[in-house]
């Protein structure tokens, strides 16, 4: 009937107003009970448990077998990690695999067999539910004790497919690879030519001195190869050259020709090709992600207005506004923007909306989200009047500033004068005592600015929610202690006593007055702005953070695959330091382990005698075997290019871009400090995207495959 | 009289056109006499001797007292240095400090007595003058026994004040220093917060593991900043964090968090802010650049207008095209601007130029230089043409590169069969075979391709040139090796004879054929644009290269002077150390030093026997004089922000804006393959570039100190 049908068409403009919000792609089926299932499938609930589901199954790997989490790394100390028994963790995979089908097959049955042949991710993700299913059947039958699981490399694909903005991600960094494979096989061919050069000049002769440099570094062609790749990576420097720069100072040119031409210009070139080639490409995912909004904006304006109780017209549709007031009511959106929505539908006193008008309305979307502060509060009395002036004034905060500053300093010199003091002969009194003063000062300050400004506009600025809650902690931590130890005397040195010794609370407390000297951030003008950038960064990088937790699992677990057998002798615990090493020591902290391992030279006893790590215990036992050596070279080379190389430039071309737009926009911005932005990376091309024609969008919607326009 | 007066008008325009070629300033005396002592002070043998006169200078650093040039860097092996007489070294100085004074009259006369008040670097010039005699006077007065030579770290001021382009390129650094101030503030505020976080996790405790943390890295203040202070240069990365981490895992965290936000943000932050700000006042240079040019023509034009010979406009005023013949003849300017600009003067019908005419006219001096390749001899004979066709066609390049290839692959096998062999046991045959016969294709395919496009035409391509050059010297290599040592056969083992052994040779031989293999560049579009791009880097990095070497040099003097007492238990020869630590190790070598030296728990005696390098030697009697390392540390930390901070920072930006303009560009250029163009920092950004309006132009030209426009 023509009631069903209406009822059809609004819910279709709901999700199409809700896709085009969350800039997803409006080709899915539109039947009744699809659009049901379909906002199902995207409410936060079902979207919620997806992603706790692919936390789960990628954080299974810090307690299933060859690993398992302890507090010290040091394997002398360590007690045996707990062991969970088979089965435990295949079932809970099990319960995984079956939330991730039902989530394919919604997927699937949701954008229809057509399409789905067209989609490669959809393809590639049943694939992988295949293969890892297979992969568990056959690691149960075996009873858990298979060599290789090859369902751990295929996990972090379940964190790449549910994000949008990560596929997108990967598909510009997928087009910048021809130019970046250009670089690397300059690069290559720069490091050939030199391998041959140095092998040609650092030839075996009689000569001692020169003796020395063959054998260590240019023996034959792959320890050629290693010593000059190393030198690009910059771990080996000086010393290669050592042994040549002895015999005759003028070896040192081909060094330095290397490392310059190497490192300082192509090297360079990298950071340069990829941000000129990324720069396109972000913007070009921006520009698509603004079309899909436009497209779901003007798909629910062509539902609408085929409606029956909008009067038929010949040359233009219209809808009407009691339509898409229905409409707003059901769509989940941020409040701010239906308000705003509803609020220029109600001064707009027209009863219908062509499609510019529709679209023109919806446009608050891509507005910056303004945040007003609510306003103080206002006193009868006059004193008070007097009391809100003052402390509602700049300067009081910057006293404030300036008592954390003398608060910072004062634990500064009472760190000096007690850094060289036995912890026995250690006296708390003078610390305690200021810094009580000072946290009286600080709940003092924060009890006047609440009365100035009104606990609602005090808690609408960040740094004042910041400094509160870090107030009322070293508050609590005070009581505690004083209520634990009594108050301040001198020679205040009680026994250990409850949870923490005293000790350990007043650190702990002067730790929080040091991190909360922070609020003088917003204070200083160059430094706000560098850190605004940093965190709308922070919000843009989250796809390339995902991007990085993929790439790393993905080699943490290869790593413990490759390496199994060549840690045999401390047993299969062993291999955990894999995991750490790449889970927590990020890329910065591999170049060590790098130095070590390419040199193969180390002096791994005395290496051990000072760090006492597993890591070099385990390079003790990974090293003599020498395929294994060979697969670790080329491991570690992959993970050099992946992590120190290529990453870092993509992070670099993304913080030179967001900057330079930042600080090019600084000067119009300034008066406004009262009005705080939101900015996505959306917001940020917004001056340089182009909208998408009229033509363009109905194109794009007549080629709907679950669609059918009247017109 | 009038003709006297129309001889001045030509010469004065002559050296405005000269100063508009040159990007000179014109405000400089235009009576007959300072003409002519201008033209003498700008013309080649003039300058000439006074880039002489600084080289020298500053190469007497090489053979004066603390310093000597040695083949070895081992100090063991190494014989004592020639130490030049007293006197010889100053005198030579003397001689150089005359020139520089003649120097500096000239310049001060010729800008005038006004001006000479407002030129700093003139004051500063001779200011350094002043200091520099003194010094020498005190130096022969001691009889060069003297501890202090203030002298020589002003040399480099010297360099400086010599270069335009050298005090723009400061210049523009110099607007940068606030911005650069601001980051490295943020980077001091990150430091001494994470250093107070660190003194309170990292406290003194009765735990064994943690009080190694503190023993080790956090004992007092300044330790605990220099350890997180070599931590933000990476060097001691995982070491610091070990005792930690063996503790618990937990404490990783700060050292992440320290390493991510000090290293991966904060630094990152510096390229981001040099790059845009540097972009911005490498434009703005040479904007100024080009109205110099303009304001230098359009004052040539002004004086030429008011020569008697023209009649006098009320309206406006003119410039006969026979007074401009006349000047053009006698301006010393590339000689392909000249013909471009009498053929256009002859083209034009008219008799008189108007201002915008005459402007219009020297644009030629902004075009790019286009080379046209001469063209290919005609032959008579069919056979010959036939022989011109094949032999010049690019594929008989192709073959020339494969055939190059093979011979690369030849060697390197031959290489890598031979790697393990004694050098006695080694057998030359087969690479001197193999040798012989690529060296005489590669004679054959020289003598053929010139006989196919002429010896004009084949020298006139750069990559011919280069090939031809390398296969004239392998040639004469070859001949020289087979008229000593006979022909190659099986067991060809000769004896040692003549300059070089057989071995010696065949070495040279191959590295040469490597270095030959590089003719394949222009054939790879990609690398042919990278290295184009890398050379156009390298004429533009000139001015930075210099402001290097100006920062090298200081460095290395002021290393000299700041240590001397240090490394007393060696004799002073050792201070030489220093300036080859920063003139020859350049600033990647150093890194390892600067490991070794903050850590100052490096086992000396371990590292003395790997490295036996006076690198070592020199550390090992720094380290125990306490104050001297107070002062080495503060050095070093301004050389690693100096040299691997700023420096590779601006480098990068420079890398960045050279190749984004030229890929940007790329696309306009690929028809036109057989055109070369000349780019300099001033073409590449000519389409950005405003012209000056004719008002600005007057305005300066009536500001000129020394000249009188008529109207």
């Amino acid at each position: 009937g023509t009631g069903a049908d209406n009822d059809l068409h609004i819910n279709q403009a709901i999700v199409f107003i809700e896709d085009a919000i969350q800039y997803r792609s409006i080709n899915h089926r539109v039947d009744s009970k699809s659009l049901w299932l379909y906002r199902w499938y995207y409410s936060r609930t079902c979207q919620w448990i997806l992603s706790l589901t692919i936390t789960i199954i990628l954080a299974l790997v810090f307690i299933e077998k060859p690993s398992s989490l302890t507090i010290t790394s040091d394997v002398r100390f360590r007690l045996p990690a707990w062991n969970p028994p088979c089965g435990l963790t295949e079932s809970i995979e099990l319960l995984c695999f079956l939330v991730f089908m039902l989530d394919v097959s919604v997927k699937s049955y949701l954008i229809g067999w057509e399409e789905f042949w067209k989609n490669k991710w959809l393809m590639a993700y049943i694939l992988t539910l295949i293969v890892s299913l297979t992969d568990w059947i056959v690691s149960l039958s075996l009873f858990c004790a298979e060599d290789v699981r090859i369902r751990r490399i295929l996990r972090p694909f379940f964190l790449l497919q549910n994000s949008s903005m990560m596929k997108k991600t990967l598909k510009s960094i997928n087009s910048t690879l021809p130019e970046m494979a250009s670089v690397v096989l300059l690069l290559a061919v720069h490091l050939s030519l030199f391998t041959m050069f140095a092998m040609l000049l650092f030839a075996r002769t009689k000569d001692g001195q020169q003796e020395k440099e063959w054998v260590r570094y240019f023996r034959n062609l792959p320890d050629s190869l290693t010593s000059l790749l190393v030198l690009l990576t910059t771990a080996n420097n000086p010393d290669v050259m050592i042994p040549a720069y002895s015999k005759n100072r003028a070896y040192s040119i081909f060094f330095i020709l290397f490392t310059v031409l190497g490192n300082l210009f192509l090297m360079n070139l990298l950071t340069a090709i990829i941000y000129n080639q990324f720069r396109g490409y972000l913007l070009k995912s921006v520009q698509s992600s603004l079309f899909r909004r436009r497209l779901g904006i003007r798909a629910a304006f062509e539902v609408l207005s085929s409606l029956k109780e909008t009067p038929a017209d010949a040359q233009q549709s219209y809808v009407s506004v009691g339509a898409l007031l229905r409409v707003l009511q059901k769509v989940e959106m941020d409040s701010r923007c239906k308000q705003a929505i509803m609020r220029s539908l109600k001064t707009c006193s027209c009863d219908q909306l062509s499609a510019a008008q529709f679209q023109k309305l919806f446009e608050e979307l891509d507005r910056d989200a303004i945040k007003q502060h609510p306003p103080s509060p206002e006193y009868q009395s006059h004193f008070m009047q007097k009391m809100q002036i003052a402390f509602g004034h700049p300067y009081f905060g910057y006293l404030g500033n300036v008592v954390a500053l003398a608060n910072i300093i004062s634990i500064c010199v009472v760190l000096v004068m007690d850094a060289d003091k036995q912890p026995s002969e250690r006296d708390d009194f003078f610390l305690g005592a200021i810094n009580c003063f000072f946290i009286l000062y600080y709940m003092l300050e924060m009890l006047l600015k609440i009365l100035a400004m009104g606990l609602k506009r005090y808690l609408s600025y960040p740094s004042n929610r910041f400094d509160g809650l870090l107030t009322v902690i070293l508050l609590v931590l005070e009581i505690a202690t004083f209520s634990v130890y009594g108050f301040p005397h001198p020679g205040w040195r009680p026994e250990f006593m409850g949870l923490l010794s005293l000790w350990d609370m007043v650190r702990l407390v002067n730790m929080l007055i040091v991190f909360r000297f922070l609020r003088i951030i917003p204070n200083m003008k160059f430094m706000a702005l560098v850190v605004t950038t940093l965190l709308d960064l922070v919000k843009n990088l989250r796809a390339f953070a995902g991007i990085l937790v993929v790439v790393f699992y993905t080699f943490a677990i290869t790593g413990i695959m490759l390496f199994k057998g060549a840690v045999v002798p401390l047993g299969n615990t062993r291999l955990q330091f894999f995991i750490f090493l790449f889970l927590f020591q990020t890329f910065f902290y591999i170049k060590k382990v790098e130095v070590c391992y390419f040199k193969e030279k180390c002096d791994f006893m005395a290496l051990f005698g000072h760090f006492q790590a597993e890591v070099i215990y385990c390079l003790l036992y990974l090293l003599p075997i020498n395929l294994i050596c060979r697969w670790a070279k080329i491991y570690f080379v992959a993970w050099w290019l992946i992590s120190s190389v290529i990453w870092v430039n993509l992070f670099v071309a993304l913080l030179l871009e967001n900057f330079i737009h930042k600080w090019d926009r600084r000067c119009h911005r300034e008066p406004l400090s009262d009005i705080e932005y939101q900015r996505t990376v959306e917001l940020m091309f917004r001056d340089v995207l182009e909208e998408p024609t009229e033509e363009e969008l109905m194109e794009k919607l007549h080629q709907h495959p679950h669609l059918q326009l009247c017109r």
